[in-house]
């Protein structure tokens, strides 16, 4: 169905990009094959890394003119095989499009291209006294352009929102070469349909994301974090619902199972406080007034005595919060270091949770494999990493993708869905049924081929 | 191109929605012929009032199959014409489905039907402690279906974003007659393209929206207001602008100049504060702490110092908080009551707020016409009502289109858009391509195709 690179396209790519910018060789091939999902391993034909939106829409006419499939990266470090070259051809790599081309104090915006990494965009916002809060724990490699992508979420979600609410418009370019511009610098708009939320989430299936539009608000000037020990997972996921209820939105709450601490204690090399709890809740609130946060905590103290903790450690001062930060970010690294794993992005409505992990667990008895729960609880938001830990092959072989498939039924009876913020890829797109009826996979489908008809930009995903 | 309303399909839409849910009286058709958008009336054929959406299905259906035009009605207080039958055939009324079928209070979720009043419905979880903030001046009448249609804003929209901001998911019926959900009861979700967003805002044009699936926050305990007046309009707009940059976000900060105050004034028959003054802003600040807001408002009261105030009242009570508000919501029908009107809902970046209405009154002054102008300061949101008032009839014709566009393309130059909140729809649809370039034209008109094959649902709308 496509075709393969010929010598005279490579030619043509290197026109387009200049020849130090296409890329074949085995190293720079096998770099570009992988992401951070699992083990998949799938090599594009030539890794083209191009500088502005007008080359990118020269290859992507090329592309399309020949019928050659073409698969846009970030940082690398997608969790569901986005950005796998599944049918070979070009990598698009945006690495050189790394420049935050404006941060505009007074109107609380930035215009920056897709290939600046997360950290360094909040950094730099951060010392104007800005702020950017999504915050994947990738956010040290992983790219502004990919995180619109996937719609990143990560743990400051519950109270700030995701990648999408700080997007107010975007730059890309259509599969067929066009440039468009969707949104604009305006906190409000309503002036034709609104592409840029289609484009964001759809997994760099429909268009390349080439400049952004972000809206950014102040920067809390101080922040306190609460740890909470649980003697059962129960009692922490329970806990979470409750504190909302007192009319409270922390910044953060993370849940941890004792696997998931343990594991980033033996990563990091560390010990950290009640590390033995079966459960523990990371729970952050932020704001301009110390004394407000101090009241806040009171509050979030009182609804956890009601839940039997082992413990509660208040972190303070901006080093100790670091500290436990450092626990939080490490997990998902440490976690899948243990043996082959298969990592699953679920989200209920957070009162839910309980449920959710309670039959994960019993799912997990049933099969005999491991699993490890830790996430955003706060959002309701549980990444649920399946082991394959001292299970023979042919077992995990066996039961993984029952094990998987039930995990997701039984997110979706819960009223979930089977990604947060990870998205469905390459790696979850077999799943995607079990959340998503016919009717609408089918219209999902026609506006894929209204954007893409000869389905040349990143085939293999979603669908 | 569409065909006219016979006997039989009479018959049919009475046997889906029951003879006394289809209305084609003379009352019944001049009553659904206007909404709130100038002197504009088309006649439907006749008012269907379905209550589900197995009805609206059907009736989608047979439209569809007999080339009948099908336009969705919410409470009919539309500003660009979004909700008028400007090709006959069936007027959609939602007006039966207005049932808050769920509020979660647990989860802080809602699900309800779209023809429930907005205003109803912040009521009822505000009883609950929860927040809803969007908050439209038409709150009394309007329905949250419409609110979707065109993502309308209100002044909290600075702190709290506007309603696409709190919908989680919708389920509705395509023009096709398939229903679909979209979304879900979750808060991070990248389970296939969004179509949620796609559908908000797209002014009942891709698919009738049938069940929406709301997230809510914790009600805010208190609120306190400053009202500063101005002896410029240049002084309070510039004020914006630096109030953000105090790190503080109020939860409105809204402009109005003399005329709209004294329009306001007139039409209430009460007297406001300092309502000879050029400009005013009205600034609330809201949260859990009372004493947090006394150091919000006085750092607020430090800025507005800078820029030469000739007055500052503080409202802290809940009855001068009301009473401010109450001034507030009515200078929309009051400026409209005084002549034949326009009115443009100019949005820009906030620091560009002057330059815009400067350029206005310079327009205003080049045309000979008045315009008067309010609205959401603290982002950028100016509603810019032109006036017919003394101006006679041939002048007035002769101008006022030349007008509009300029101060649109002014609008755009400020890095503006053409609609905030009030949507394109019919009234504005000859201006678009100032602020949409073709390509993205072509590409929505190309999504609505996929949507709509055969342009039956609120067609004359928006392109």
């Amino acid at each position: 169905m496509y075709n393969k690179i010929t010598p005279q396209i490579l030619d043509e790519l290197k026109q387009i990009s200049g020849a130090e910018n296409v890329l074949y060789d085995d190293e720079s091939i096998k770099l570009h094959s992988e992401d951070e999902t699992e083990d998949l391993s799938f090599p594009p034909e030539v890794v083209v890394k191009p500088s502005s939106a007008e080359e990118i829409s020269k290859i992507l006419r090329l592309a399309n003119d020949h019928m050659i499939p073409v698969t846009p990266r970030g940082g690398g470090t997608g969790l569901s095989g986005g950005a796998l070259a599944v049918h070979g051809g070009i990598c698009l790599s945006m690495v050189r499009m790394n420049r935050i081309i404006e941060i505009d104090e007074k109107n609380f915006q930035a215009v920056v291209q897709p290939g600046v990494i997360t950290q360094v965009f909040q950094e730099e916002v951060e010392k104007l006294g800005l702020f950017y809060p999504p915050d994947p724990a990738s956010r040290g490699s992983c790219h502004l352009g990919g995180n619109l992508a996937e719609c990143s979420g990560g743990p400051r979600a519950v109270k700030y929102g995701v990648t999408k609410d700080y997007v107010l418009g975007i730059e890309a370019v259509l599969p067929t070469g066009e440039i468009i511009n969707a949104g604009g610098r305006v906190l409000k708009n309503v002036t034709g349909y609104n592409l840029t939320q289609l484009i964001i989430g759809s997994e760099g299936t429909l268009a390349v994301i080439t400049k952004i539009i972000f809206r950014l608000i102040p920067l809390p000037a101080h922040k306190k974090v609460i740890l909470a020990a649980f003697g059962s997972l129960e009692n922490a996921t329970d806990a979470v619902a409750k504190i909302f209820q007192k009319g409270i939105t922390p910044s953060a709450i993370e849940f941890m199972e004792q696997a998931a601490v343990k594991a980033a204690e033996e990563r990091q090399g560390k010990k950290f406080p009640n590390s033995e709890a079966e459960a523990q809740l990371f729970i952050e609130v932020d704001g301009n007034y110390p004394e407000q946060l101090d009241r806040d905590i009171e509050q979030i103290a009182g609804v956890v005595e009601e839940f039997n903790p082992l413990d509660m450690v208040l972190a303070e001062d901006e080093q100790k919060v670091q500290d436990v930060w450092t626990l939080r970010r490490g997990i998902g690294e440490a976690v899948k270091s243990i043996s082959p794993y298969k990592e699953e992005d679920t989200v209920v409505p957070r009162a839910n949770m309980t449920k959710l992990v309670r039959g994960v667990k019993e799912i997990s008895a049933k099969y005999g494999i491991t699993t490890i729960c830790y996430g955003h609880s706060g959002d309701g938001n549980i990444h649920v990493n399946i082991l394959k830990d001292k299970l023979d092959d042919v077992t995990w072989e066996k039961n993984i993708d029952a094990a998987i498939k039930e995990i997701f039924e039984l997110t979706v009876t819960l009223d979930g869905m089977i990604s947060g913020e990870h998205g469905i890829g390459y790696s979850q797109k077999a799943y995607l049924p079990i959340a998503i009826k016919e009717a609408e996979l089918e219209l999902m489908r026609k506006i894929k081929k209204t954007f893409d008809p000869k389905y040349i930009l990143n085939p293999g995903k979603i669908f």
